[in-house]
């Protein structure tokens, strides 16, 4: 029995968290809840929907007659600005009774004026546009805030409360626990070995190619090792690069590609819209050194297990002992592989 | 402003991971997907069902006809026991891809012969009989495998495939992620203070009442200060005991109390079987020291938000940055606080 049969652990050098791969465990009969797949087909305009051009939002303002990408700030935020009162100390013991401020800013991205588009029956071009969209936030609210996490919820399934096309970016001062997490990670490696964690990771990937699901110039898609969601995959840049800040047109370009073939590929996997989280993890900003530890990434969370109806449950065991997945990475990574470019609704029909 | 209006983060002293708390977020209104209700009437016994007593199992084993609790192995069990075949070490490089055995035993417990049941609708001395089977294959089970996790996930939406009430068992040599980072953080605390992390902390929220919603002779239920879902809750012992197998008959019985009262609890929030994941941290087993640093405790996690139909998603920036809720800590022990203890099923009608 290798590694890819027999139950084993794999270890997240990120966030130095484990997972629990189960693959024999892939056979099992499914009897629980299935998924809604939401088969309405949108219309191009929907004149009730808040993120689409002309129309107003609750607060009284109104779209613009936008052409690729549109920002405004959340008008449910979880983090506002100036939030910054003295917070009254609850409890004198401070390592049972522990908070702190936060406050920060909440935006919307529209990534399309087009109501019923995905991001990948976006075209190249406007891919791009949304690649320098997140780049031109990140850059503008970097000044200001240490911590700026631009993310995606795609698809009902992942909490997204609306279809038209649009991610958020949320910015803070404090770093939020995964990225402290990633930060010490990839110090204490950069400290030990003098290279880049992600660096060195996507060049063994990159050579051994089990695991690799597409790459180009300027970027890598893994499925990595320690991959705890079915078809996660993690999107790494091949370059020197820390944020967004730094990105130049060819690799804003060499993104727009990557990002329009493994969105591509994952609806082909089950012939639907794949719902997934996903969001980029930037060098923390402004402390004045050159972050040579860090290398900018983006992580996919995709929660369909075996079909566009059957999603895998992160519940009981994983949320009281760790992350666990049947299906090996190696497996999801060849699947990911052999699925087509071409998007399925291009060919059908 | 204080603490309960404005934006915040609380820290988790177990596991050392923050939560935001905007509790201003709470009006924002949702327009995104809504669970279904399973309002089926199920029957006392299901002839389809392969935990009810008398039924054949995929297997060809055969239920007995048992009277409170059945306990068997999981067909499906995510770990086997002598999975401890050499792992091939995949790559040289160990700071990148690290992977290890794991091999254990995962076994289901059934709650009730009814298959038409949930814990709140057990007789306090059922509800007895079911923390005595805890105890039993705990301790039995703690003889082999150093990590034992007890847990229940409870309703469709926690990717639970059978209506039937009952929990598993998942045994293992190795600590799991989260008990691994609990042991340490309750030990530095130990280290620091000479006193146990939850002994100290049930003590002050047991003087300041606000988040308790329940305590009784032996148990203490309170809404974690660092809650991160909706309504989750920790039942903590009020002695000095650090796994299951310690229980006496008075601890059992006041235990079966507890999980009577705050399941009812639960129920009466939104009148529905309120659905959670809920699971039982015991200190790690055969280590031949006393783990005073150490204090039995249960988590509960229920996902729902504002209604039966409505859940906090963990999605994005959850996934991507840290947990978020809305609701705080304190509203939703009041909330809890406030529901009967007559079950909505007795009292209708
Ligand atoms: O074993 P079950 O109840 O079929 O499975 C359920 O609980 C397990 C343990 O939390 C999870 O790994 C599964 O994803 C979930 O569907
Ligand atoms: O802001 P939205 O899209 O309405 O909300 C969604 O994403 C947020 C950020 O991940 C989550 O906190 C919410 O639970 C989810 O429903």
């Amino acid at each position: 029995m290798t590694l890819l049969e027999s139950t084993h652990r794999r270890k997240n050098p990120l966030t130095g968290r484990w997972v629990l791969v189960s693959p024999h465990r892939n056979n099992r009969p499914w009897l629980g809840a299935t998924e809604a797949v939401n088969e309405n087909v949108l219309p191009k305009h929907d004149e009730n929907c808040p993120l689409c051009p002309g129309n107003t939002r609750a607060n009284g303002d109104s779209n613009p007659d936008y052409k690729y990408t549109h920002v405004f700030r959340n008008d449910f935020g979880a983090l506002t600005p100036n939030a910054s009162e003295q917070l009254q100390s609850l409890e004198s013991d401070s390592d049972l009774f522990i908070a702190d401020e936060a406050s920060g800013e909440c935006r919307v991205i529209c990534f399309s004026p087009e109501h019923n588009k995905t991001l990948p029956e976006l075209s190249q071009n406007a891919l791009h546009e949304v690649v320098k969209t997140w780049k031109q936030n990140y850059t503008g609210l970097a000044q200001q805030y240490e911590c700026v996490q631009v993310f995606e919820n795609k698809g009902e399934i992942m909490g997204c409360s609306q279809p038209h096309p649009h991610g958020q970016v949320w910015a803070h001062s404090h770093l939020s626990t995964e990225i402290e997490a990633e930060d010490n990670q990839q110090l204490a490696y950069y400290e030990k070995h003098g290279t880049a964690l992600l660096a060195d990771y996507a060049q063994k990937e990159q050579a051994d190619q089990t695991r690799v699901v597409f790459e180009n110039e300027h970027w890598l898609v893994v499925v990595p090792f320690w991959a705890a969601w079915p078809f996660e995959t993690m999107l790494v840049t091949k370059d020197n690069i820390q944020n967004f800040s730094q990105l130049n047109d060819a690799q804003t370009d060499s993104l727009a590609q990557a990002l329009k073939v493994l969105t591509t590929k994952y609806d082909n996997v089950f012939n639907c819209s794949f719902p997934y989280s996903m969001g980029w993890h930037n060098a923390p900003a402004n402390r004045g050194s050159d972050e040579q530890h860090w290398r900018l990434h983006a992580h996919f969370y995709p929660p369909l297990l075996r079909s566009a109806t059957v999603k895998k449950h992160m519940v009981g065991y994983e949320m009281l002992g760790e992350s666990q997945r049947d299906l090996s990475a190696e497996t999801a990574a060849s699947i990911l592989k052999a699925a087509s470019t071409t998007h399925y609704k291009d060919t059908a029909g």
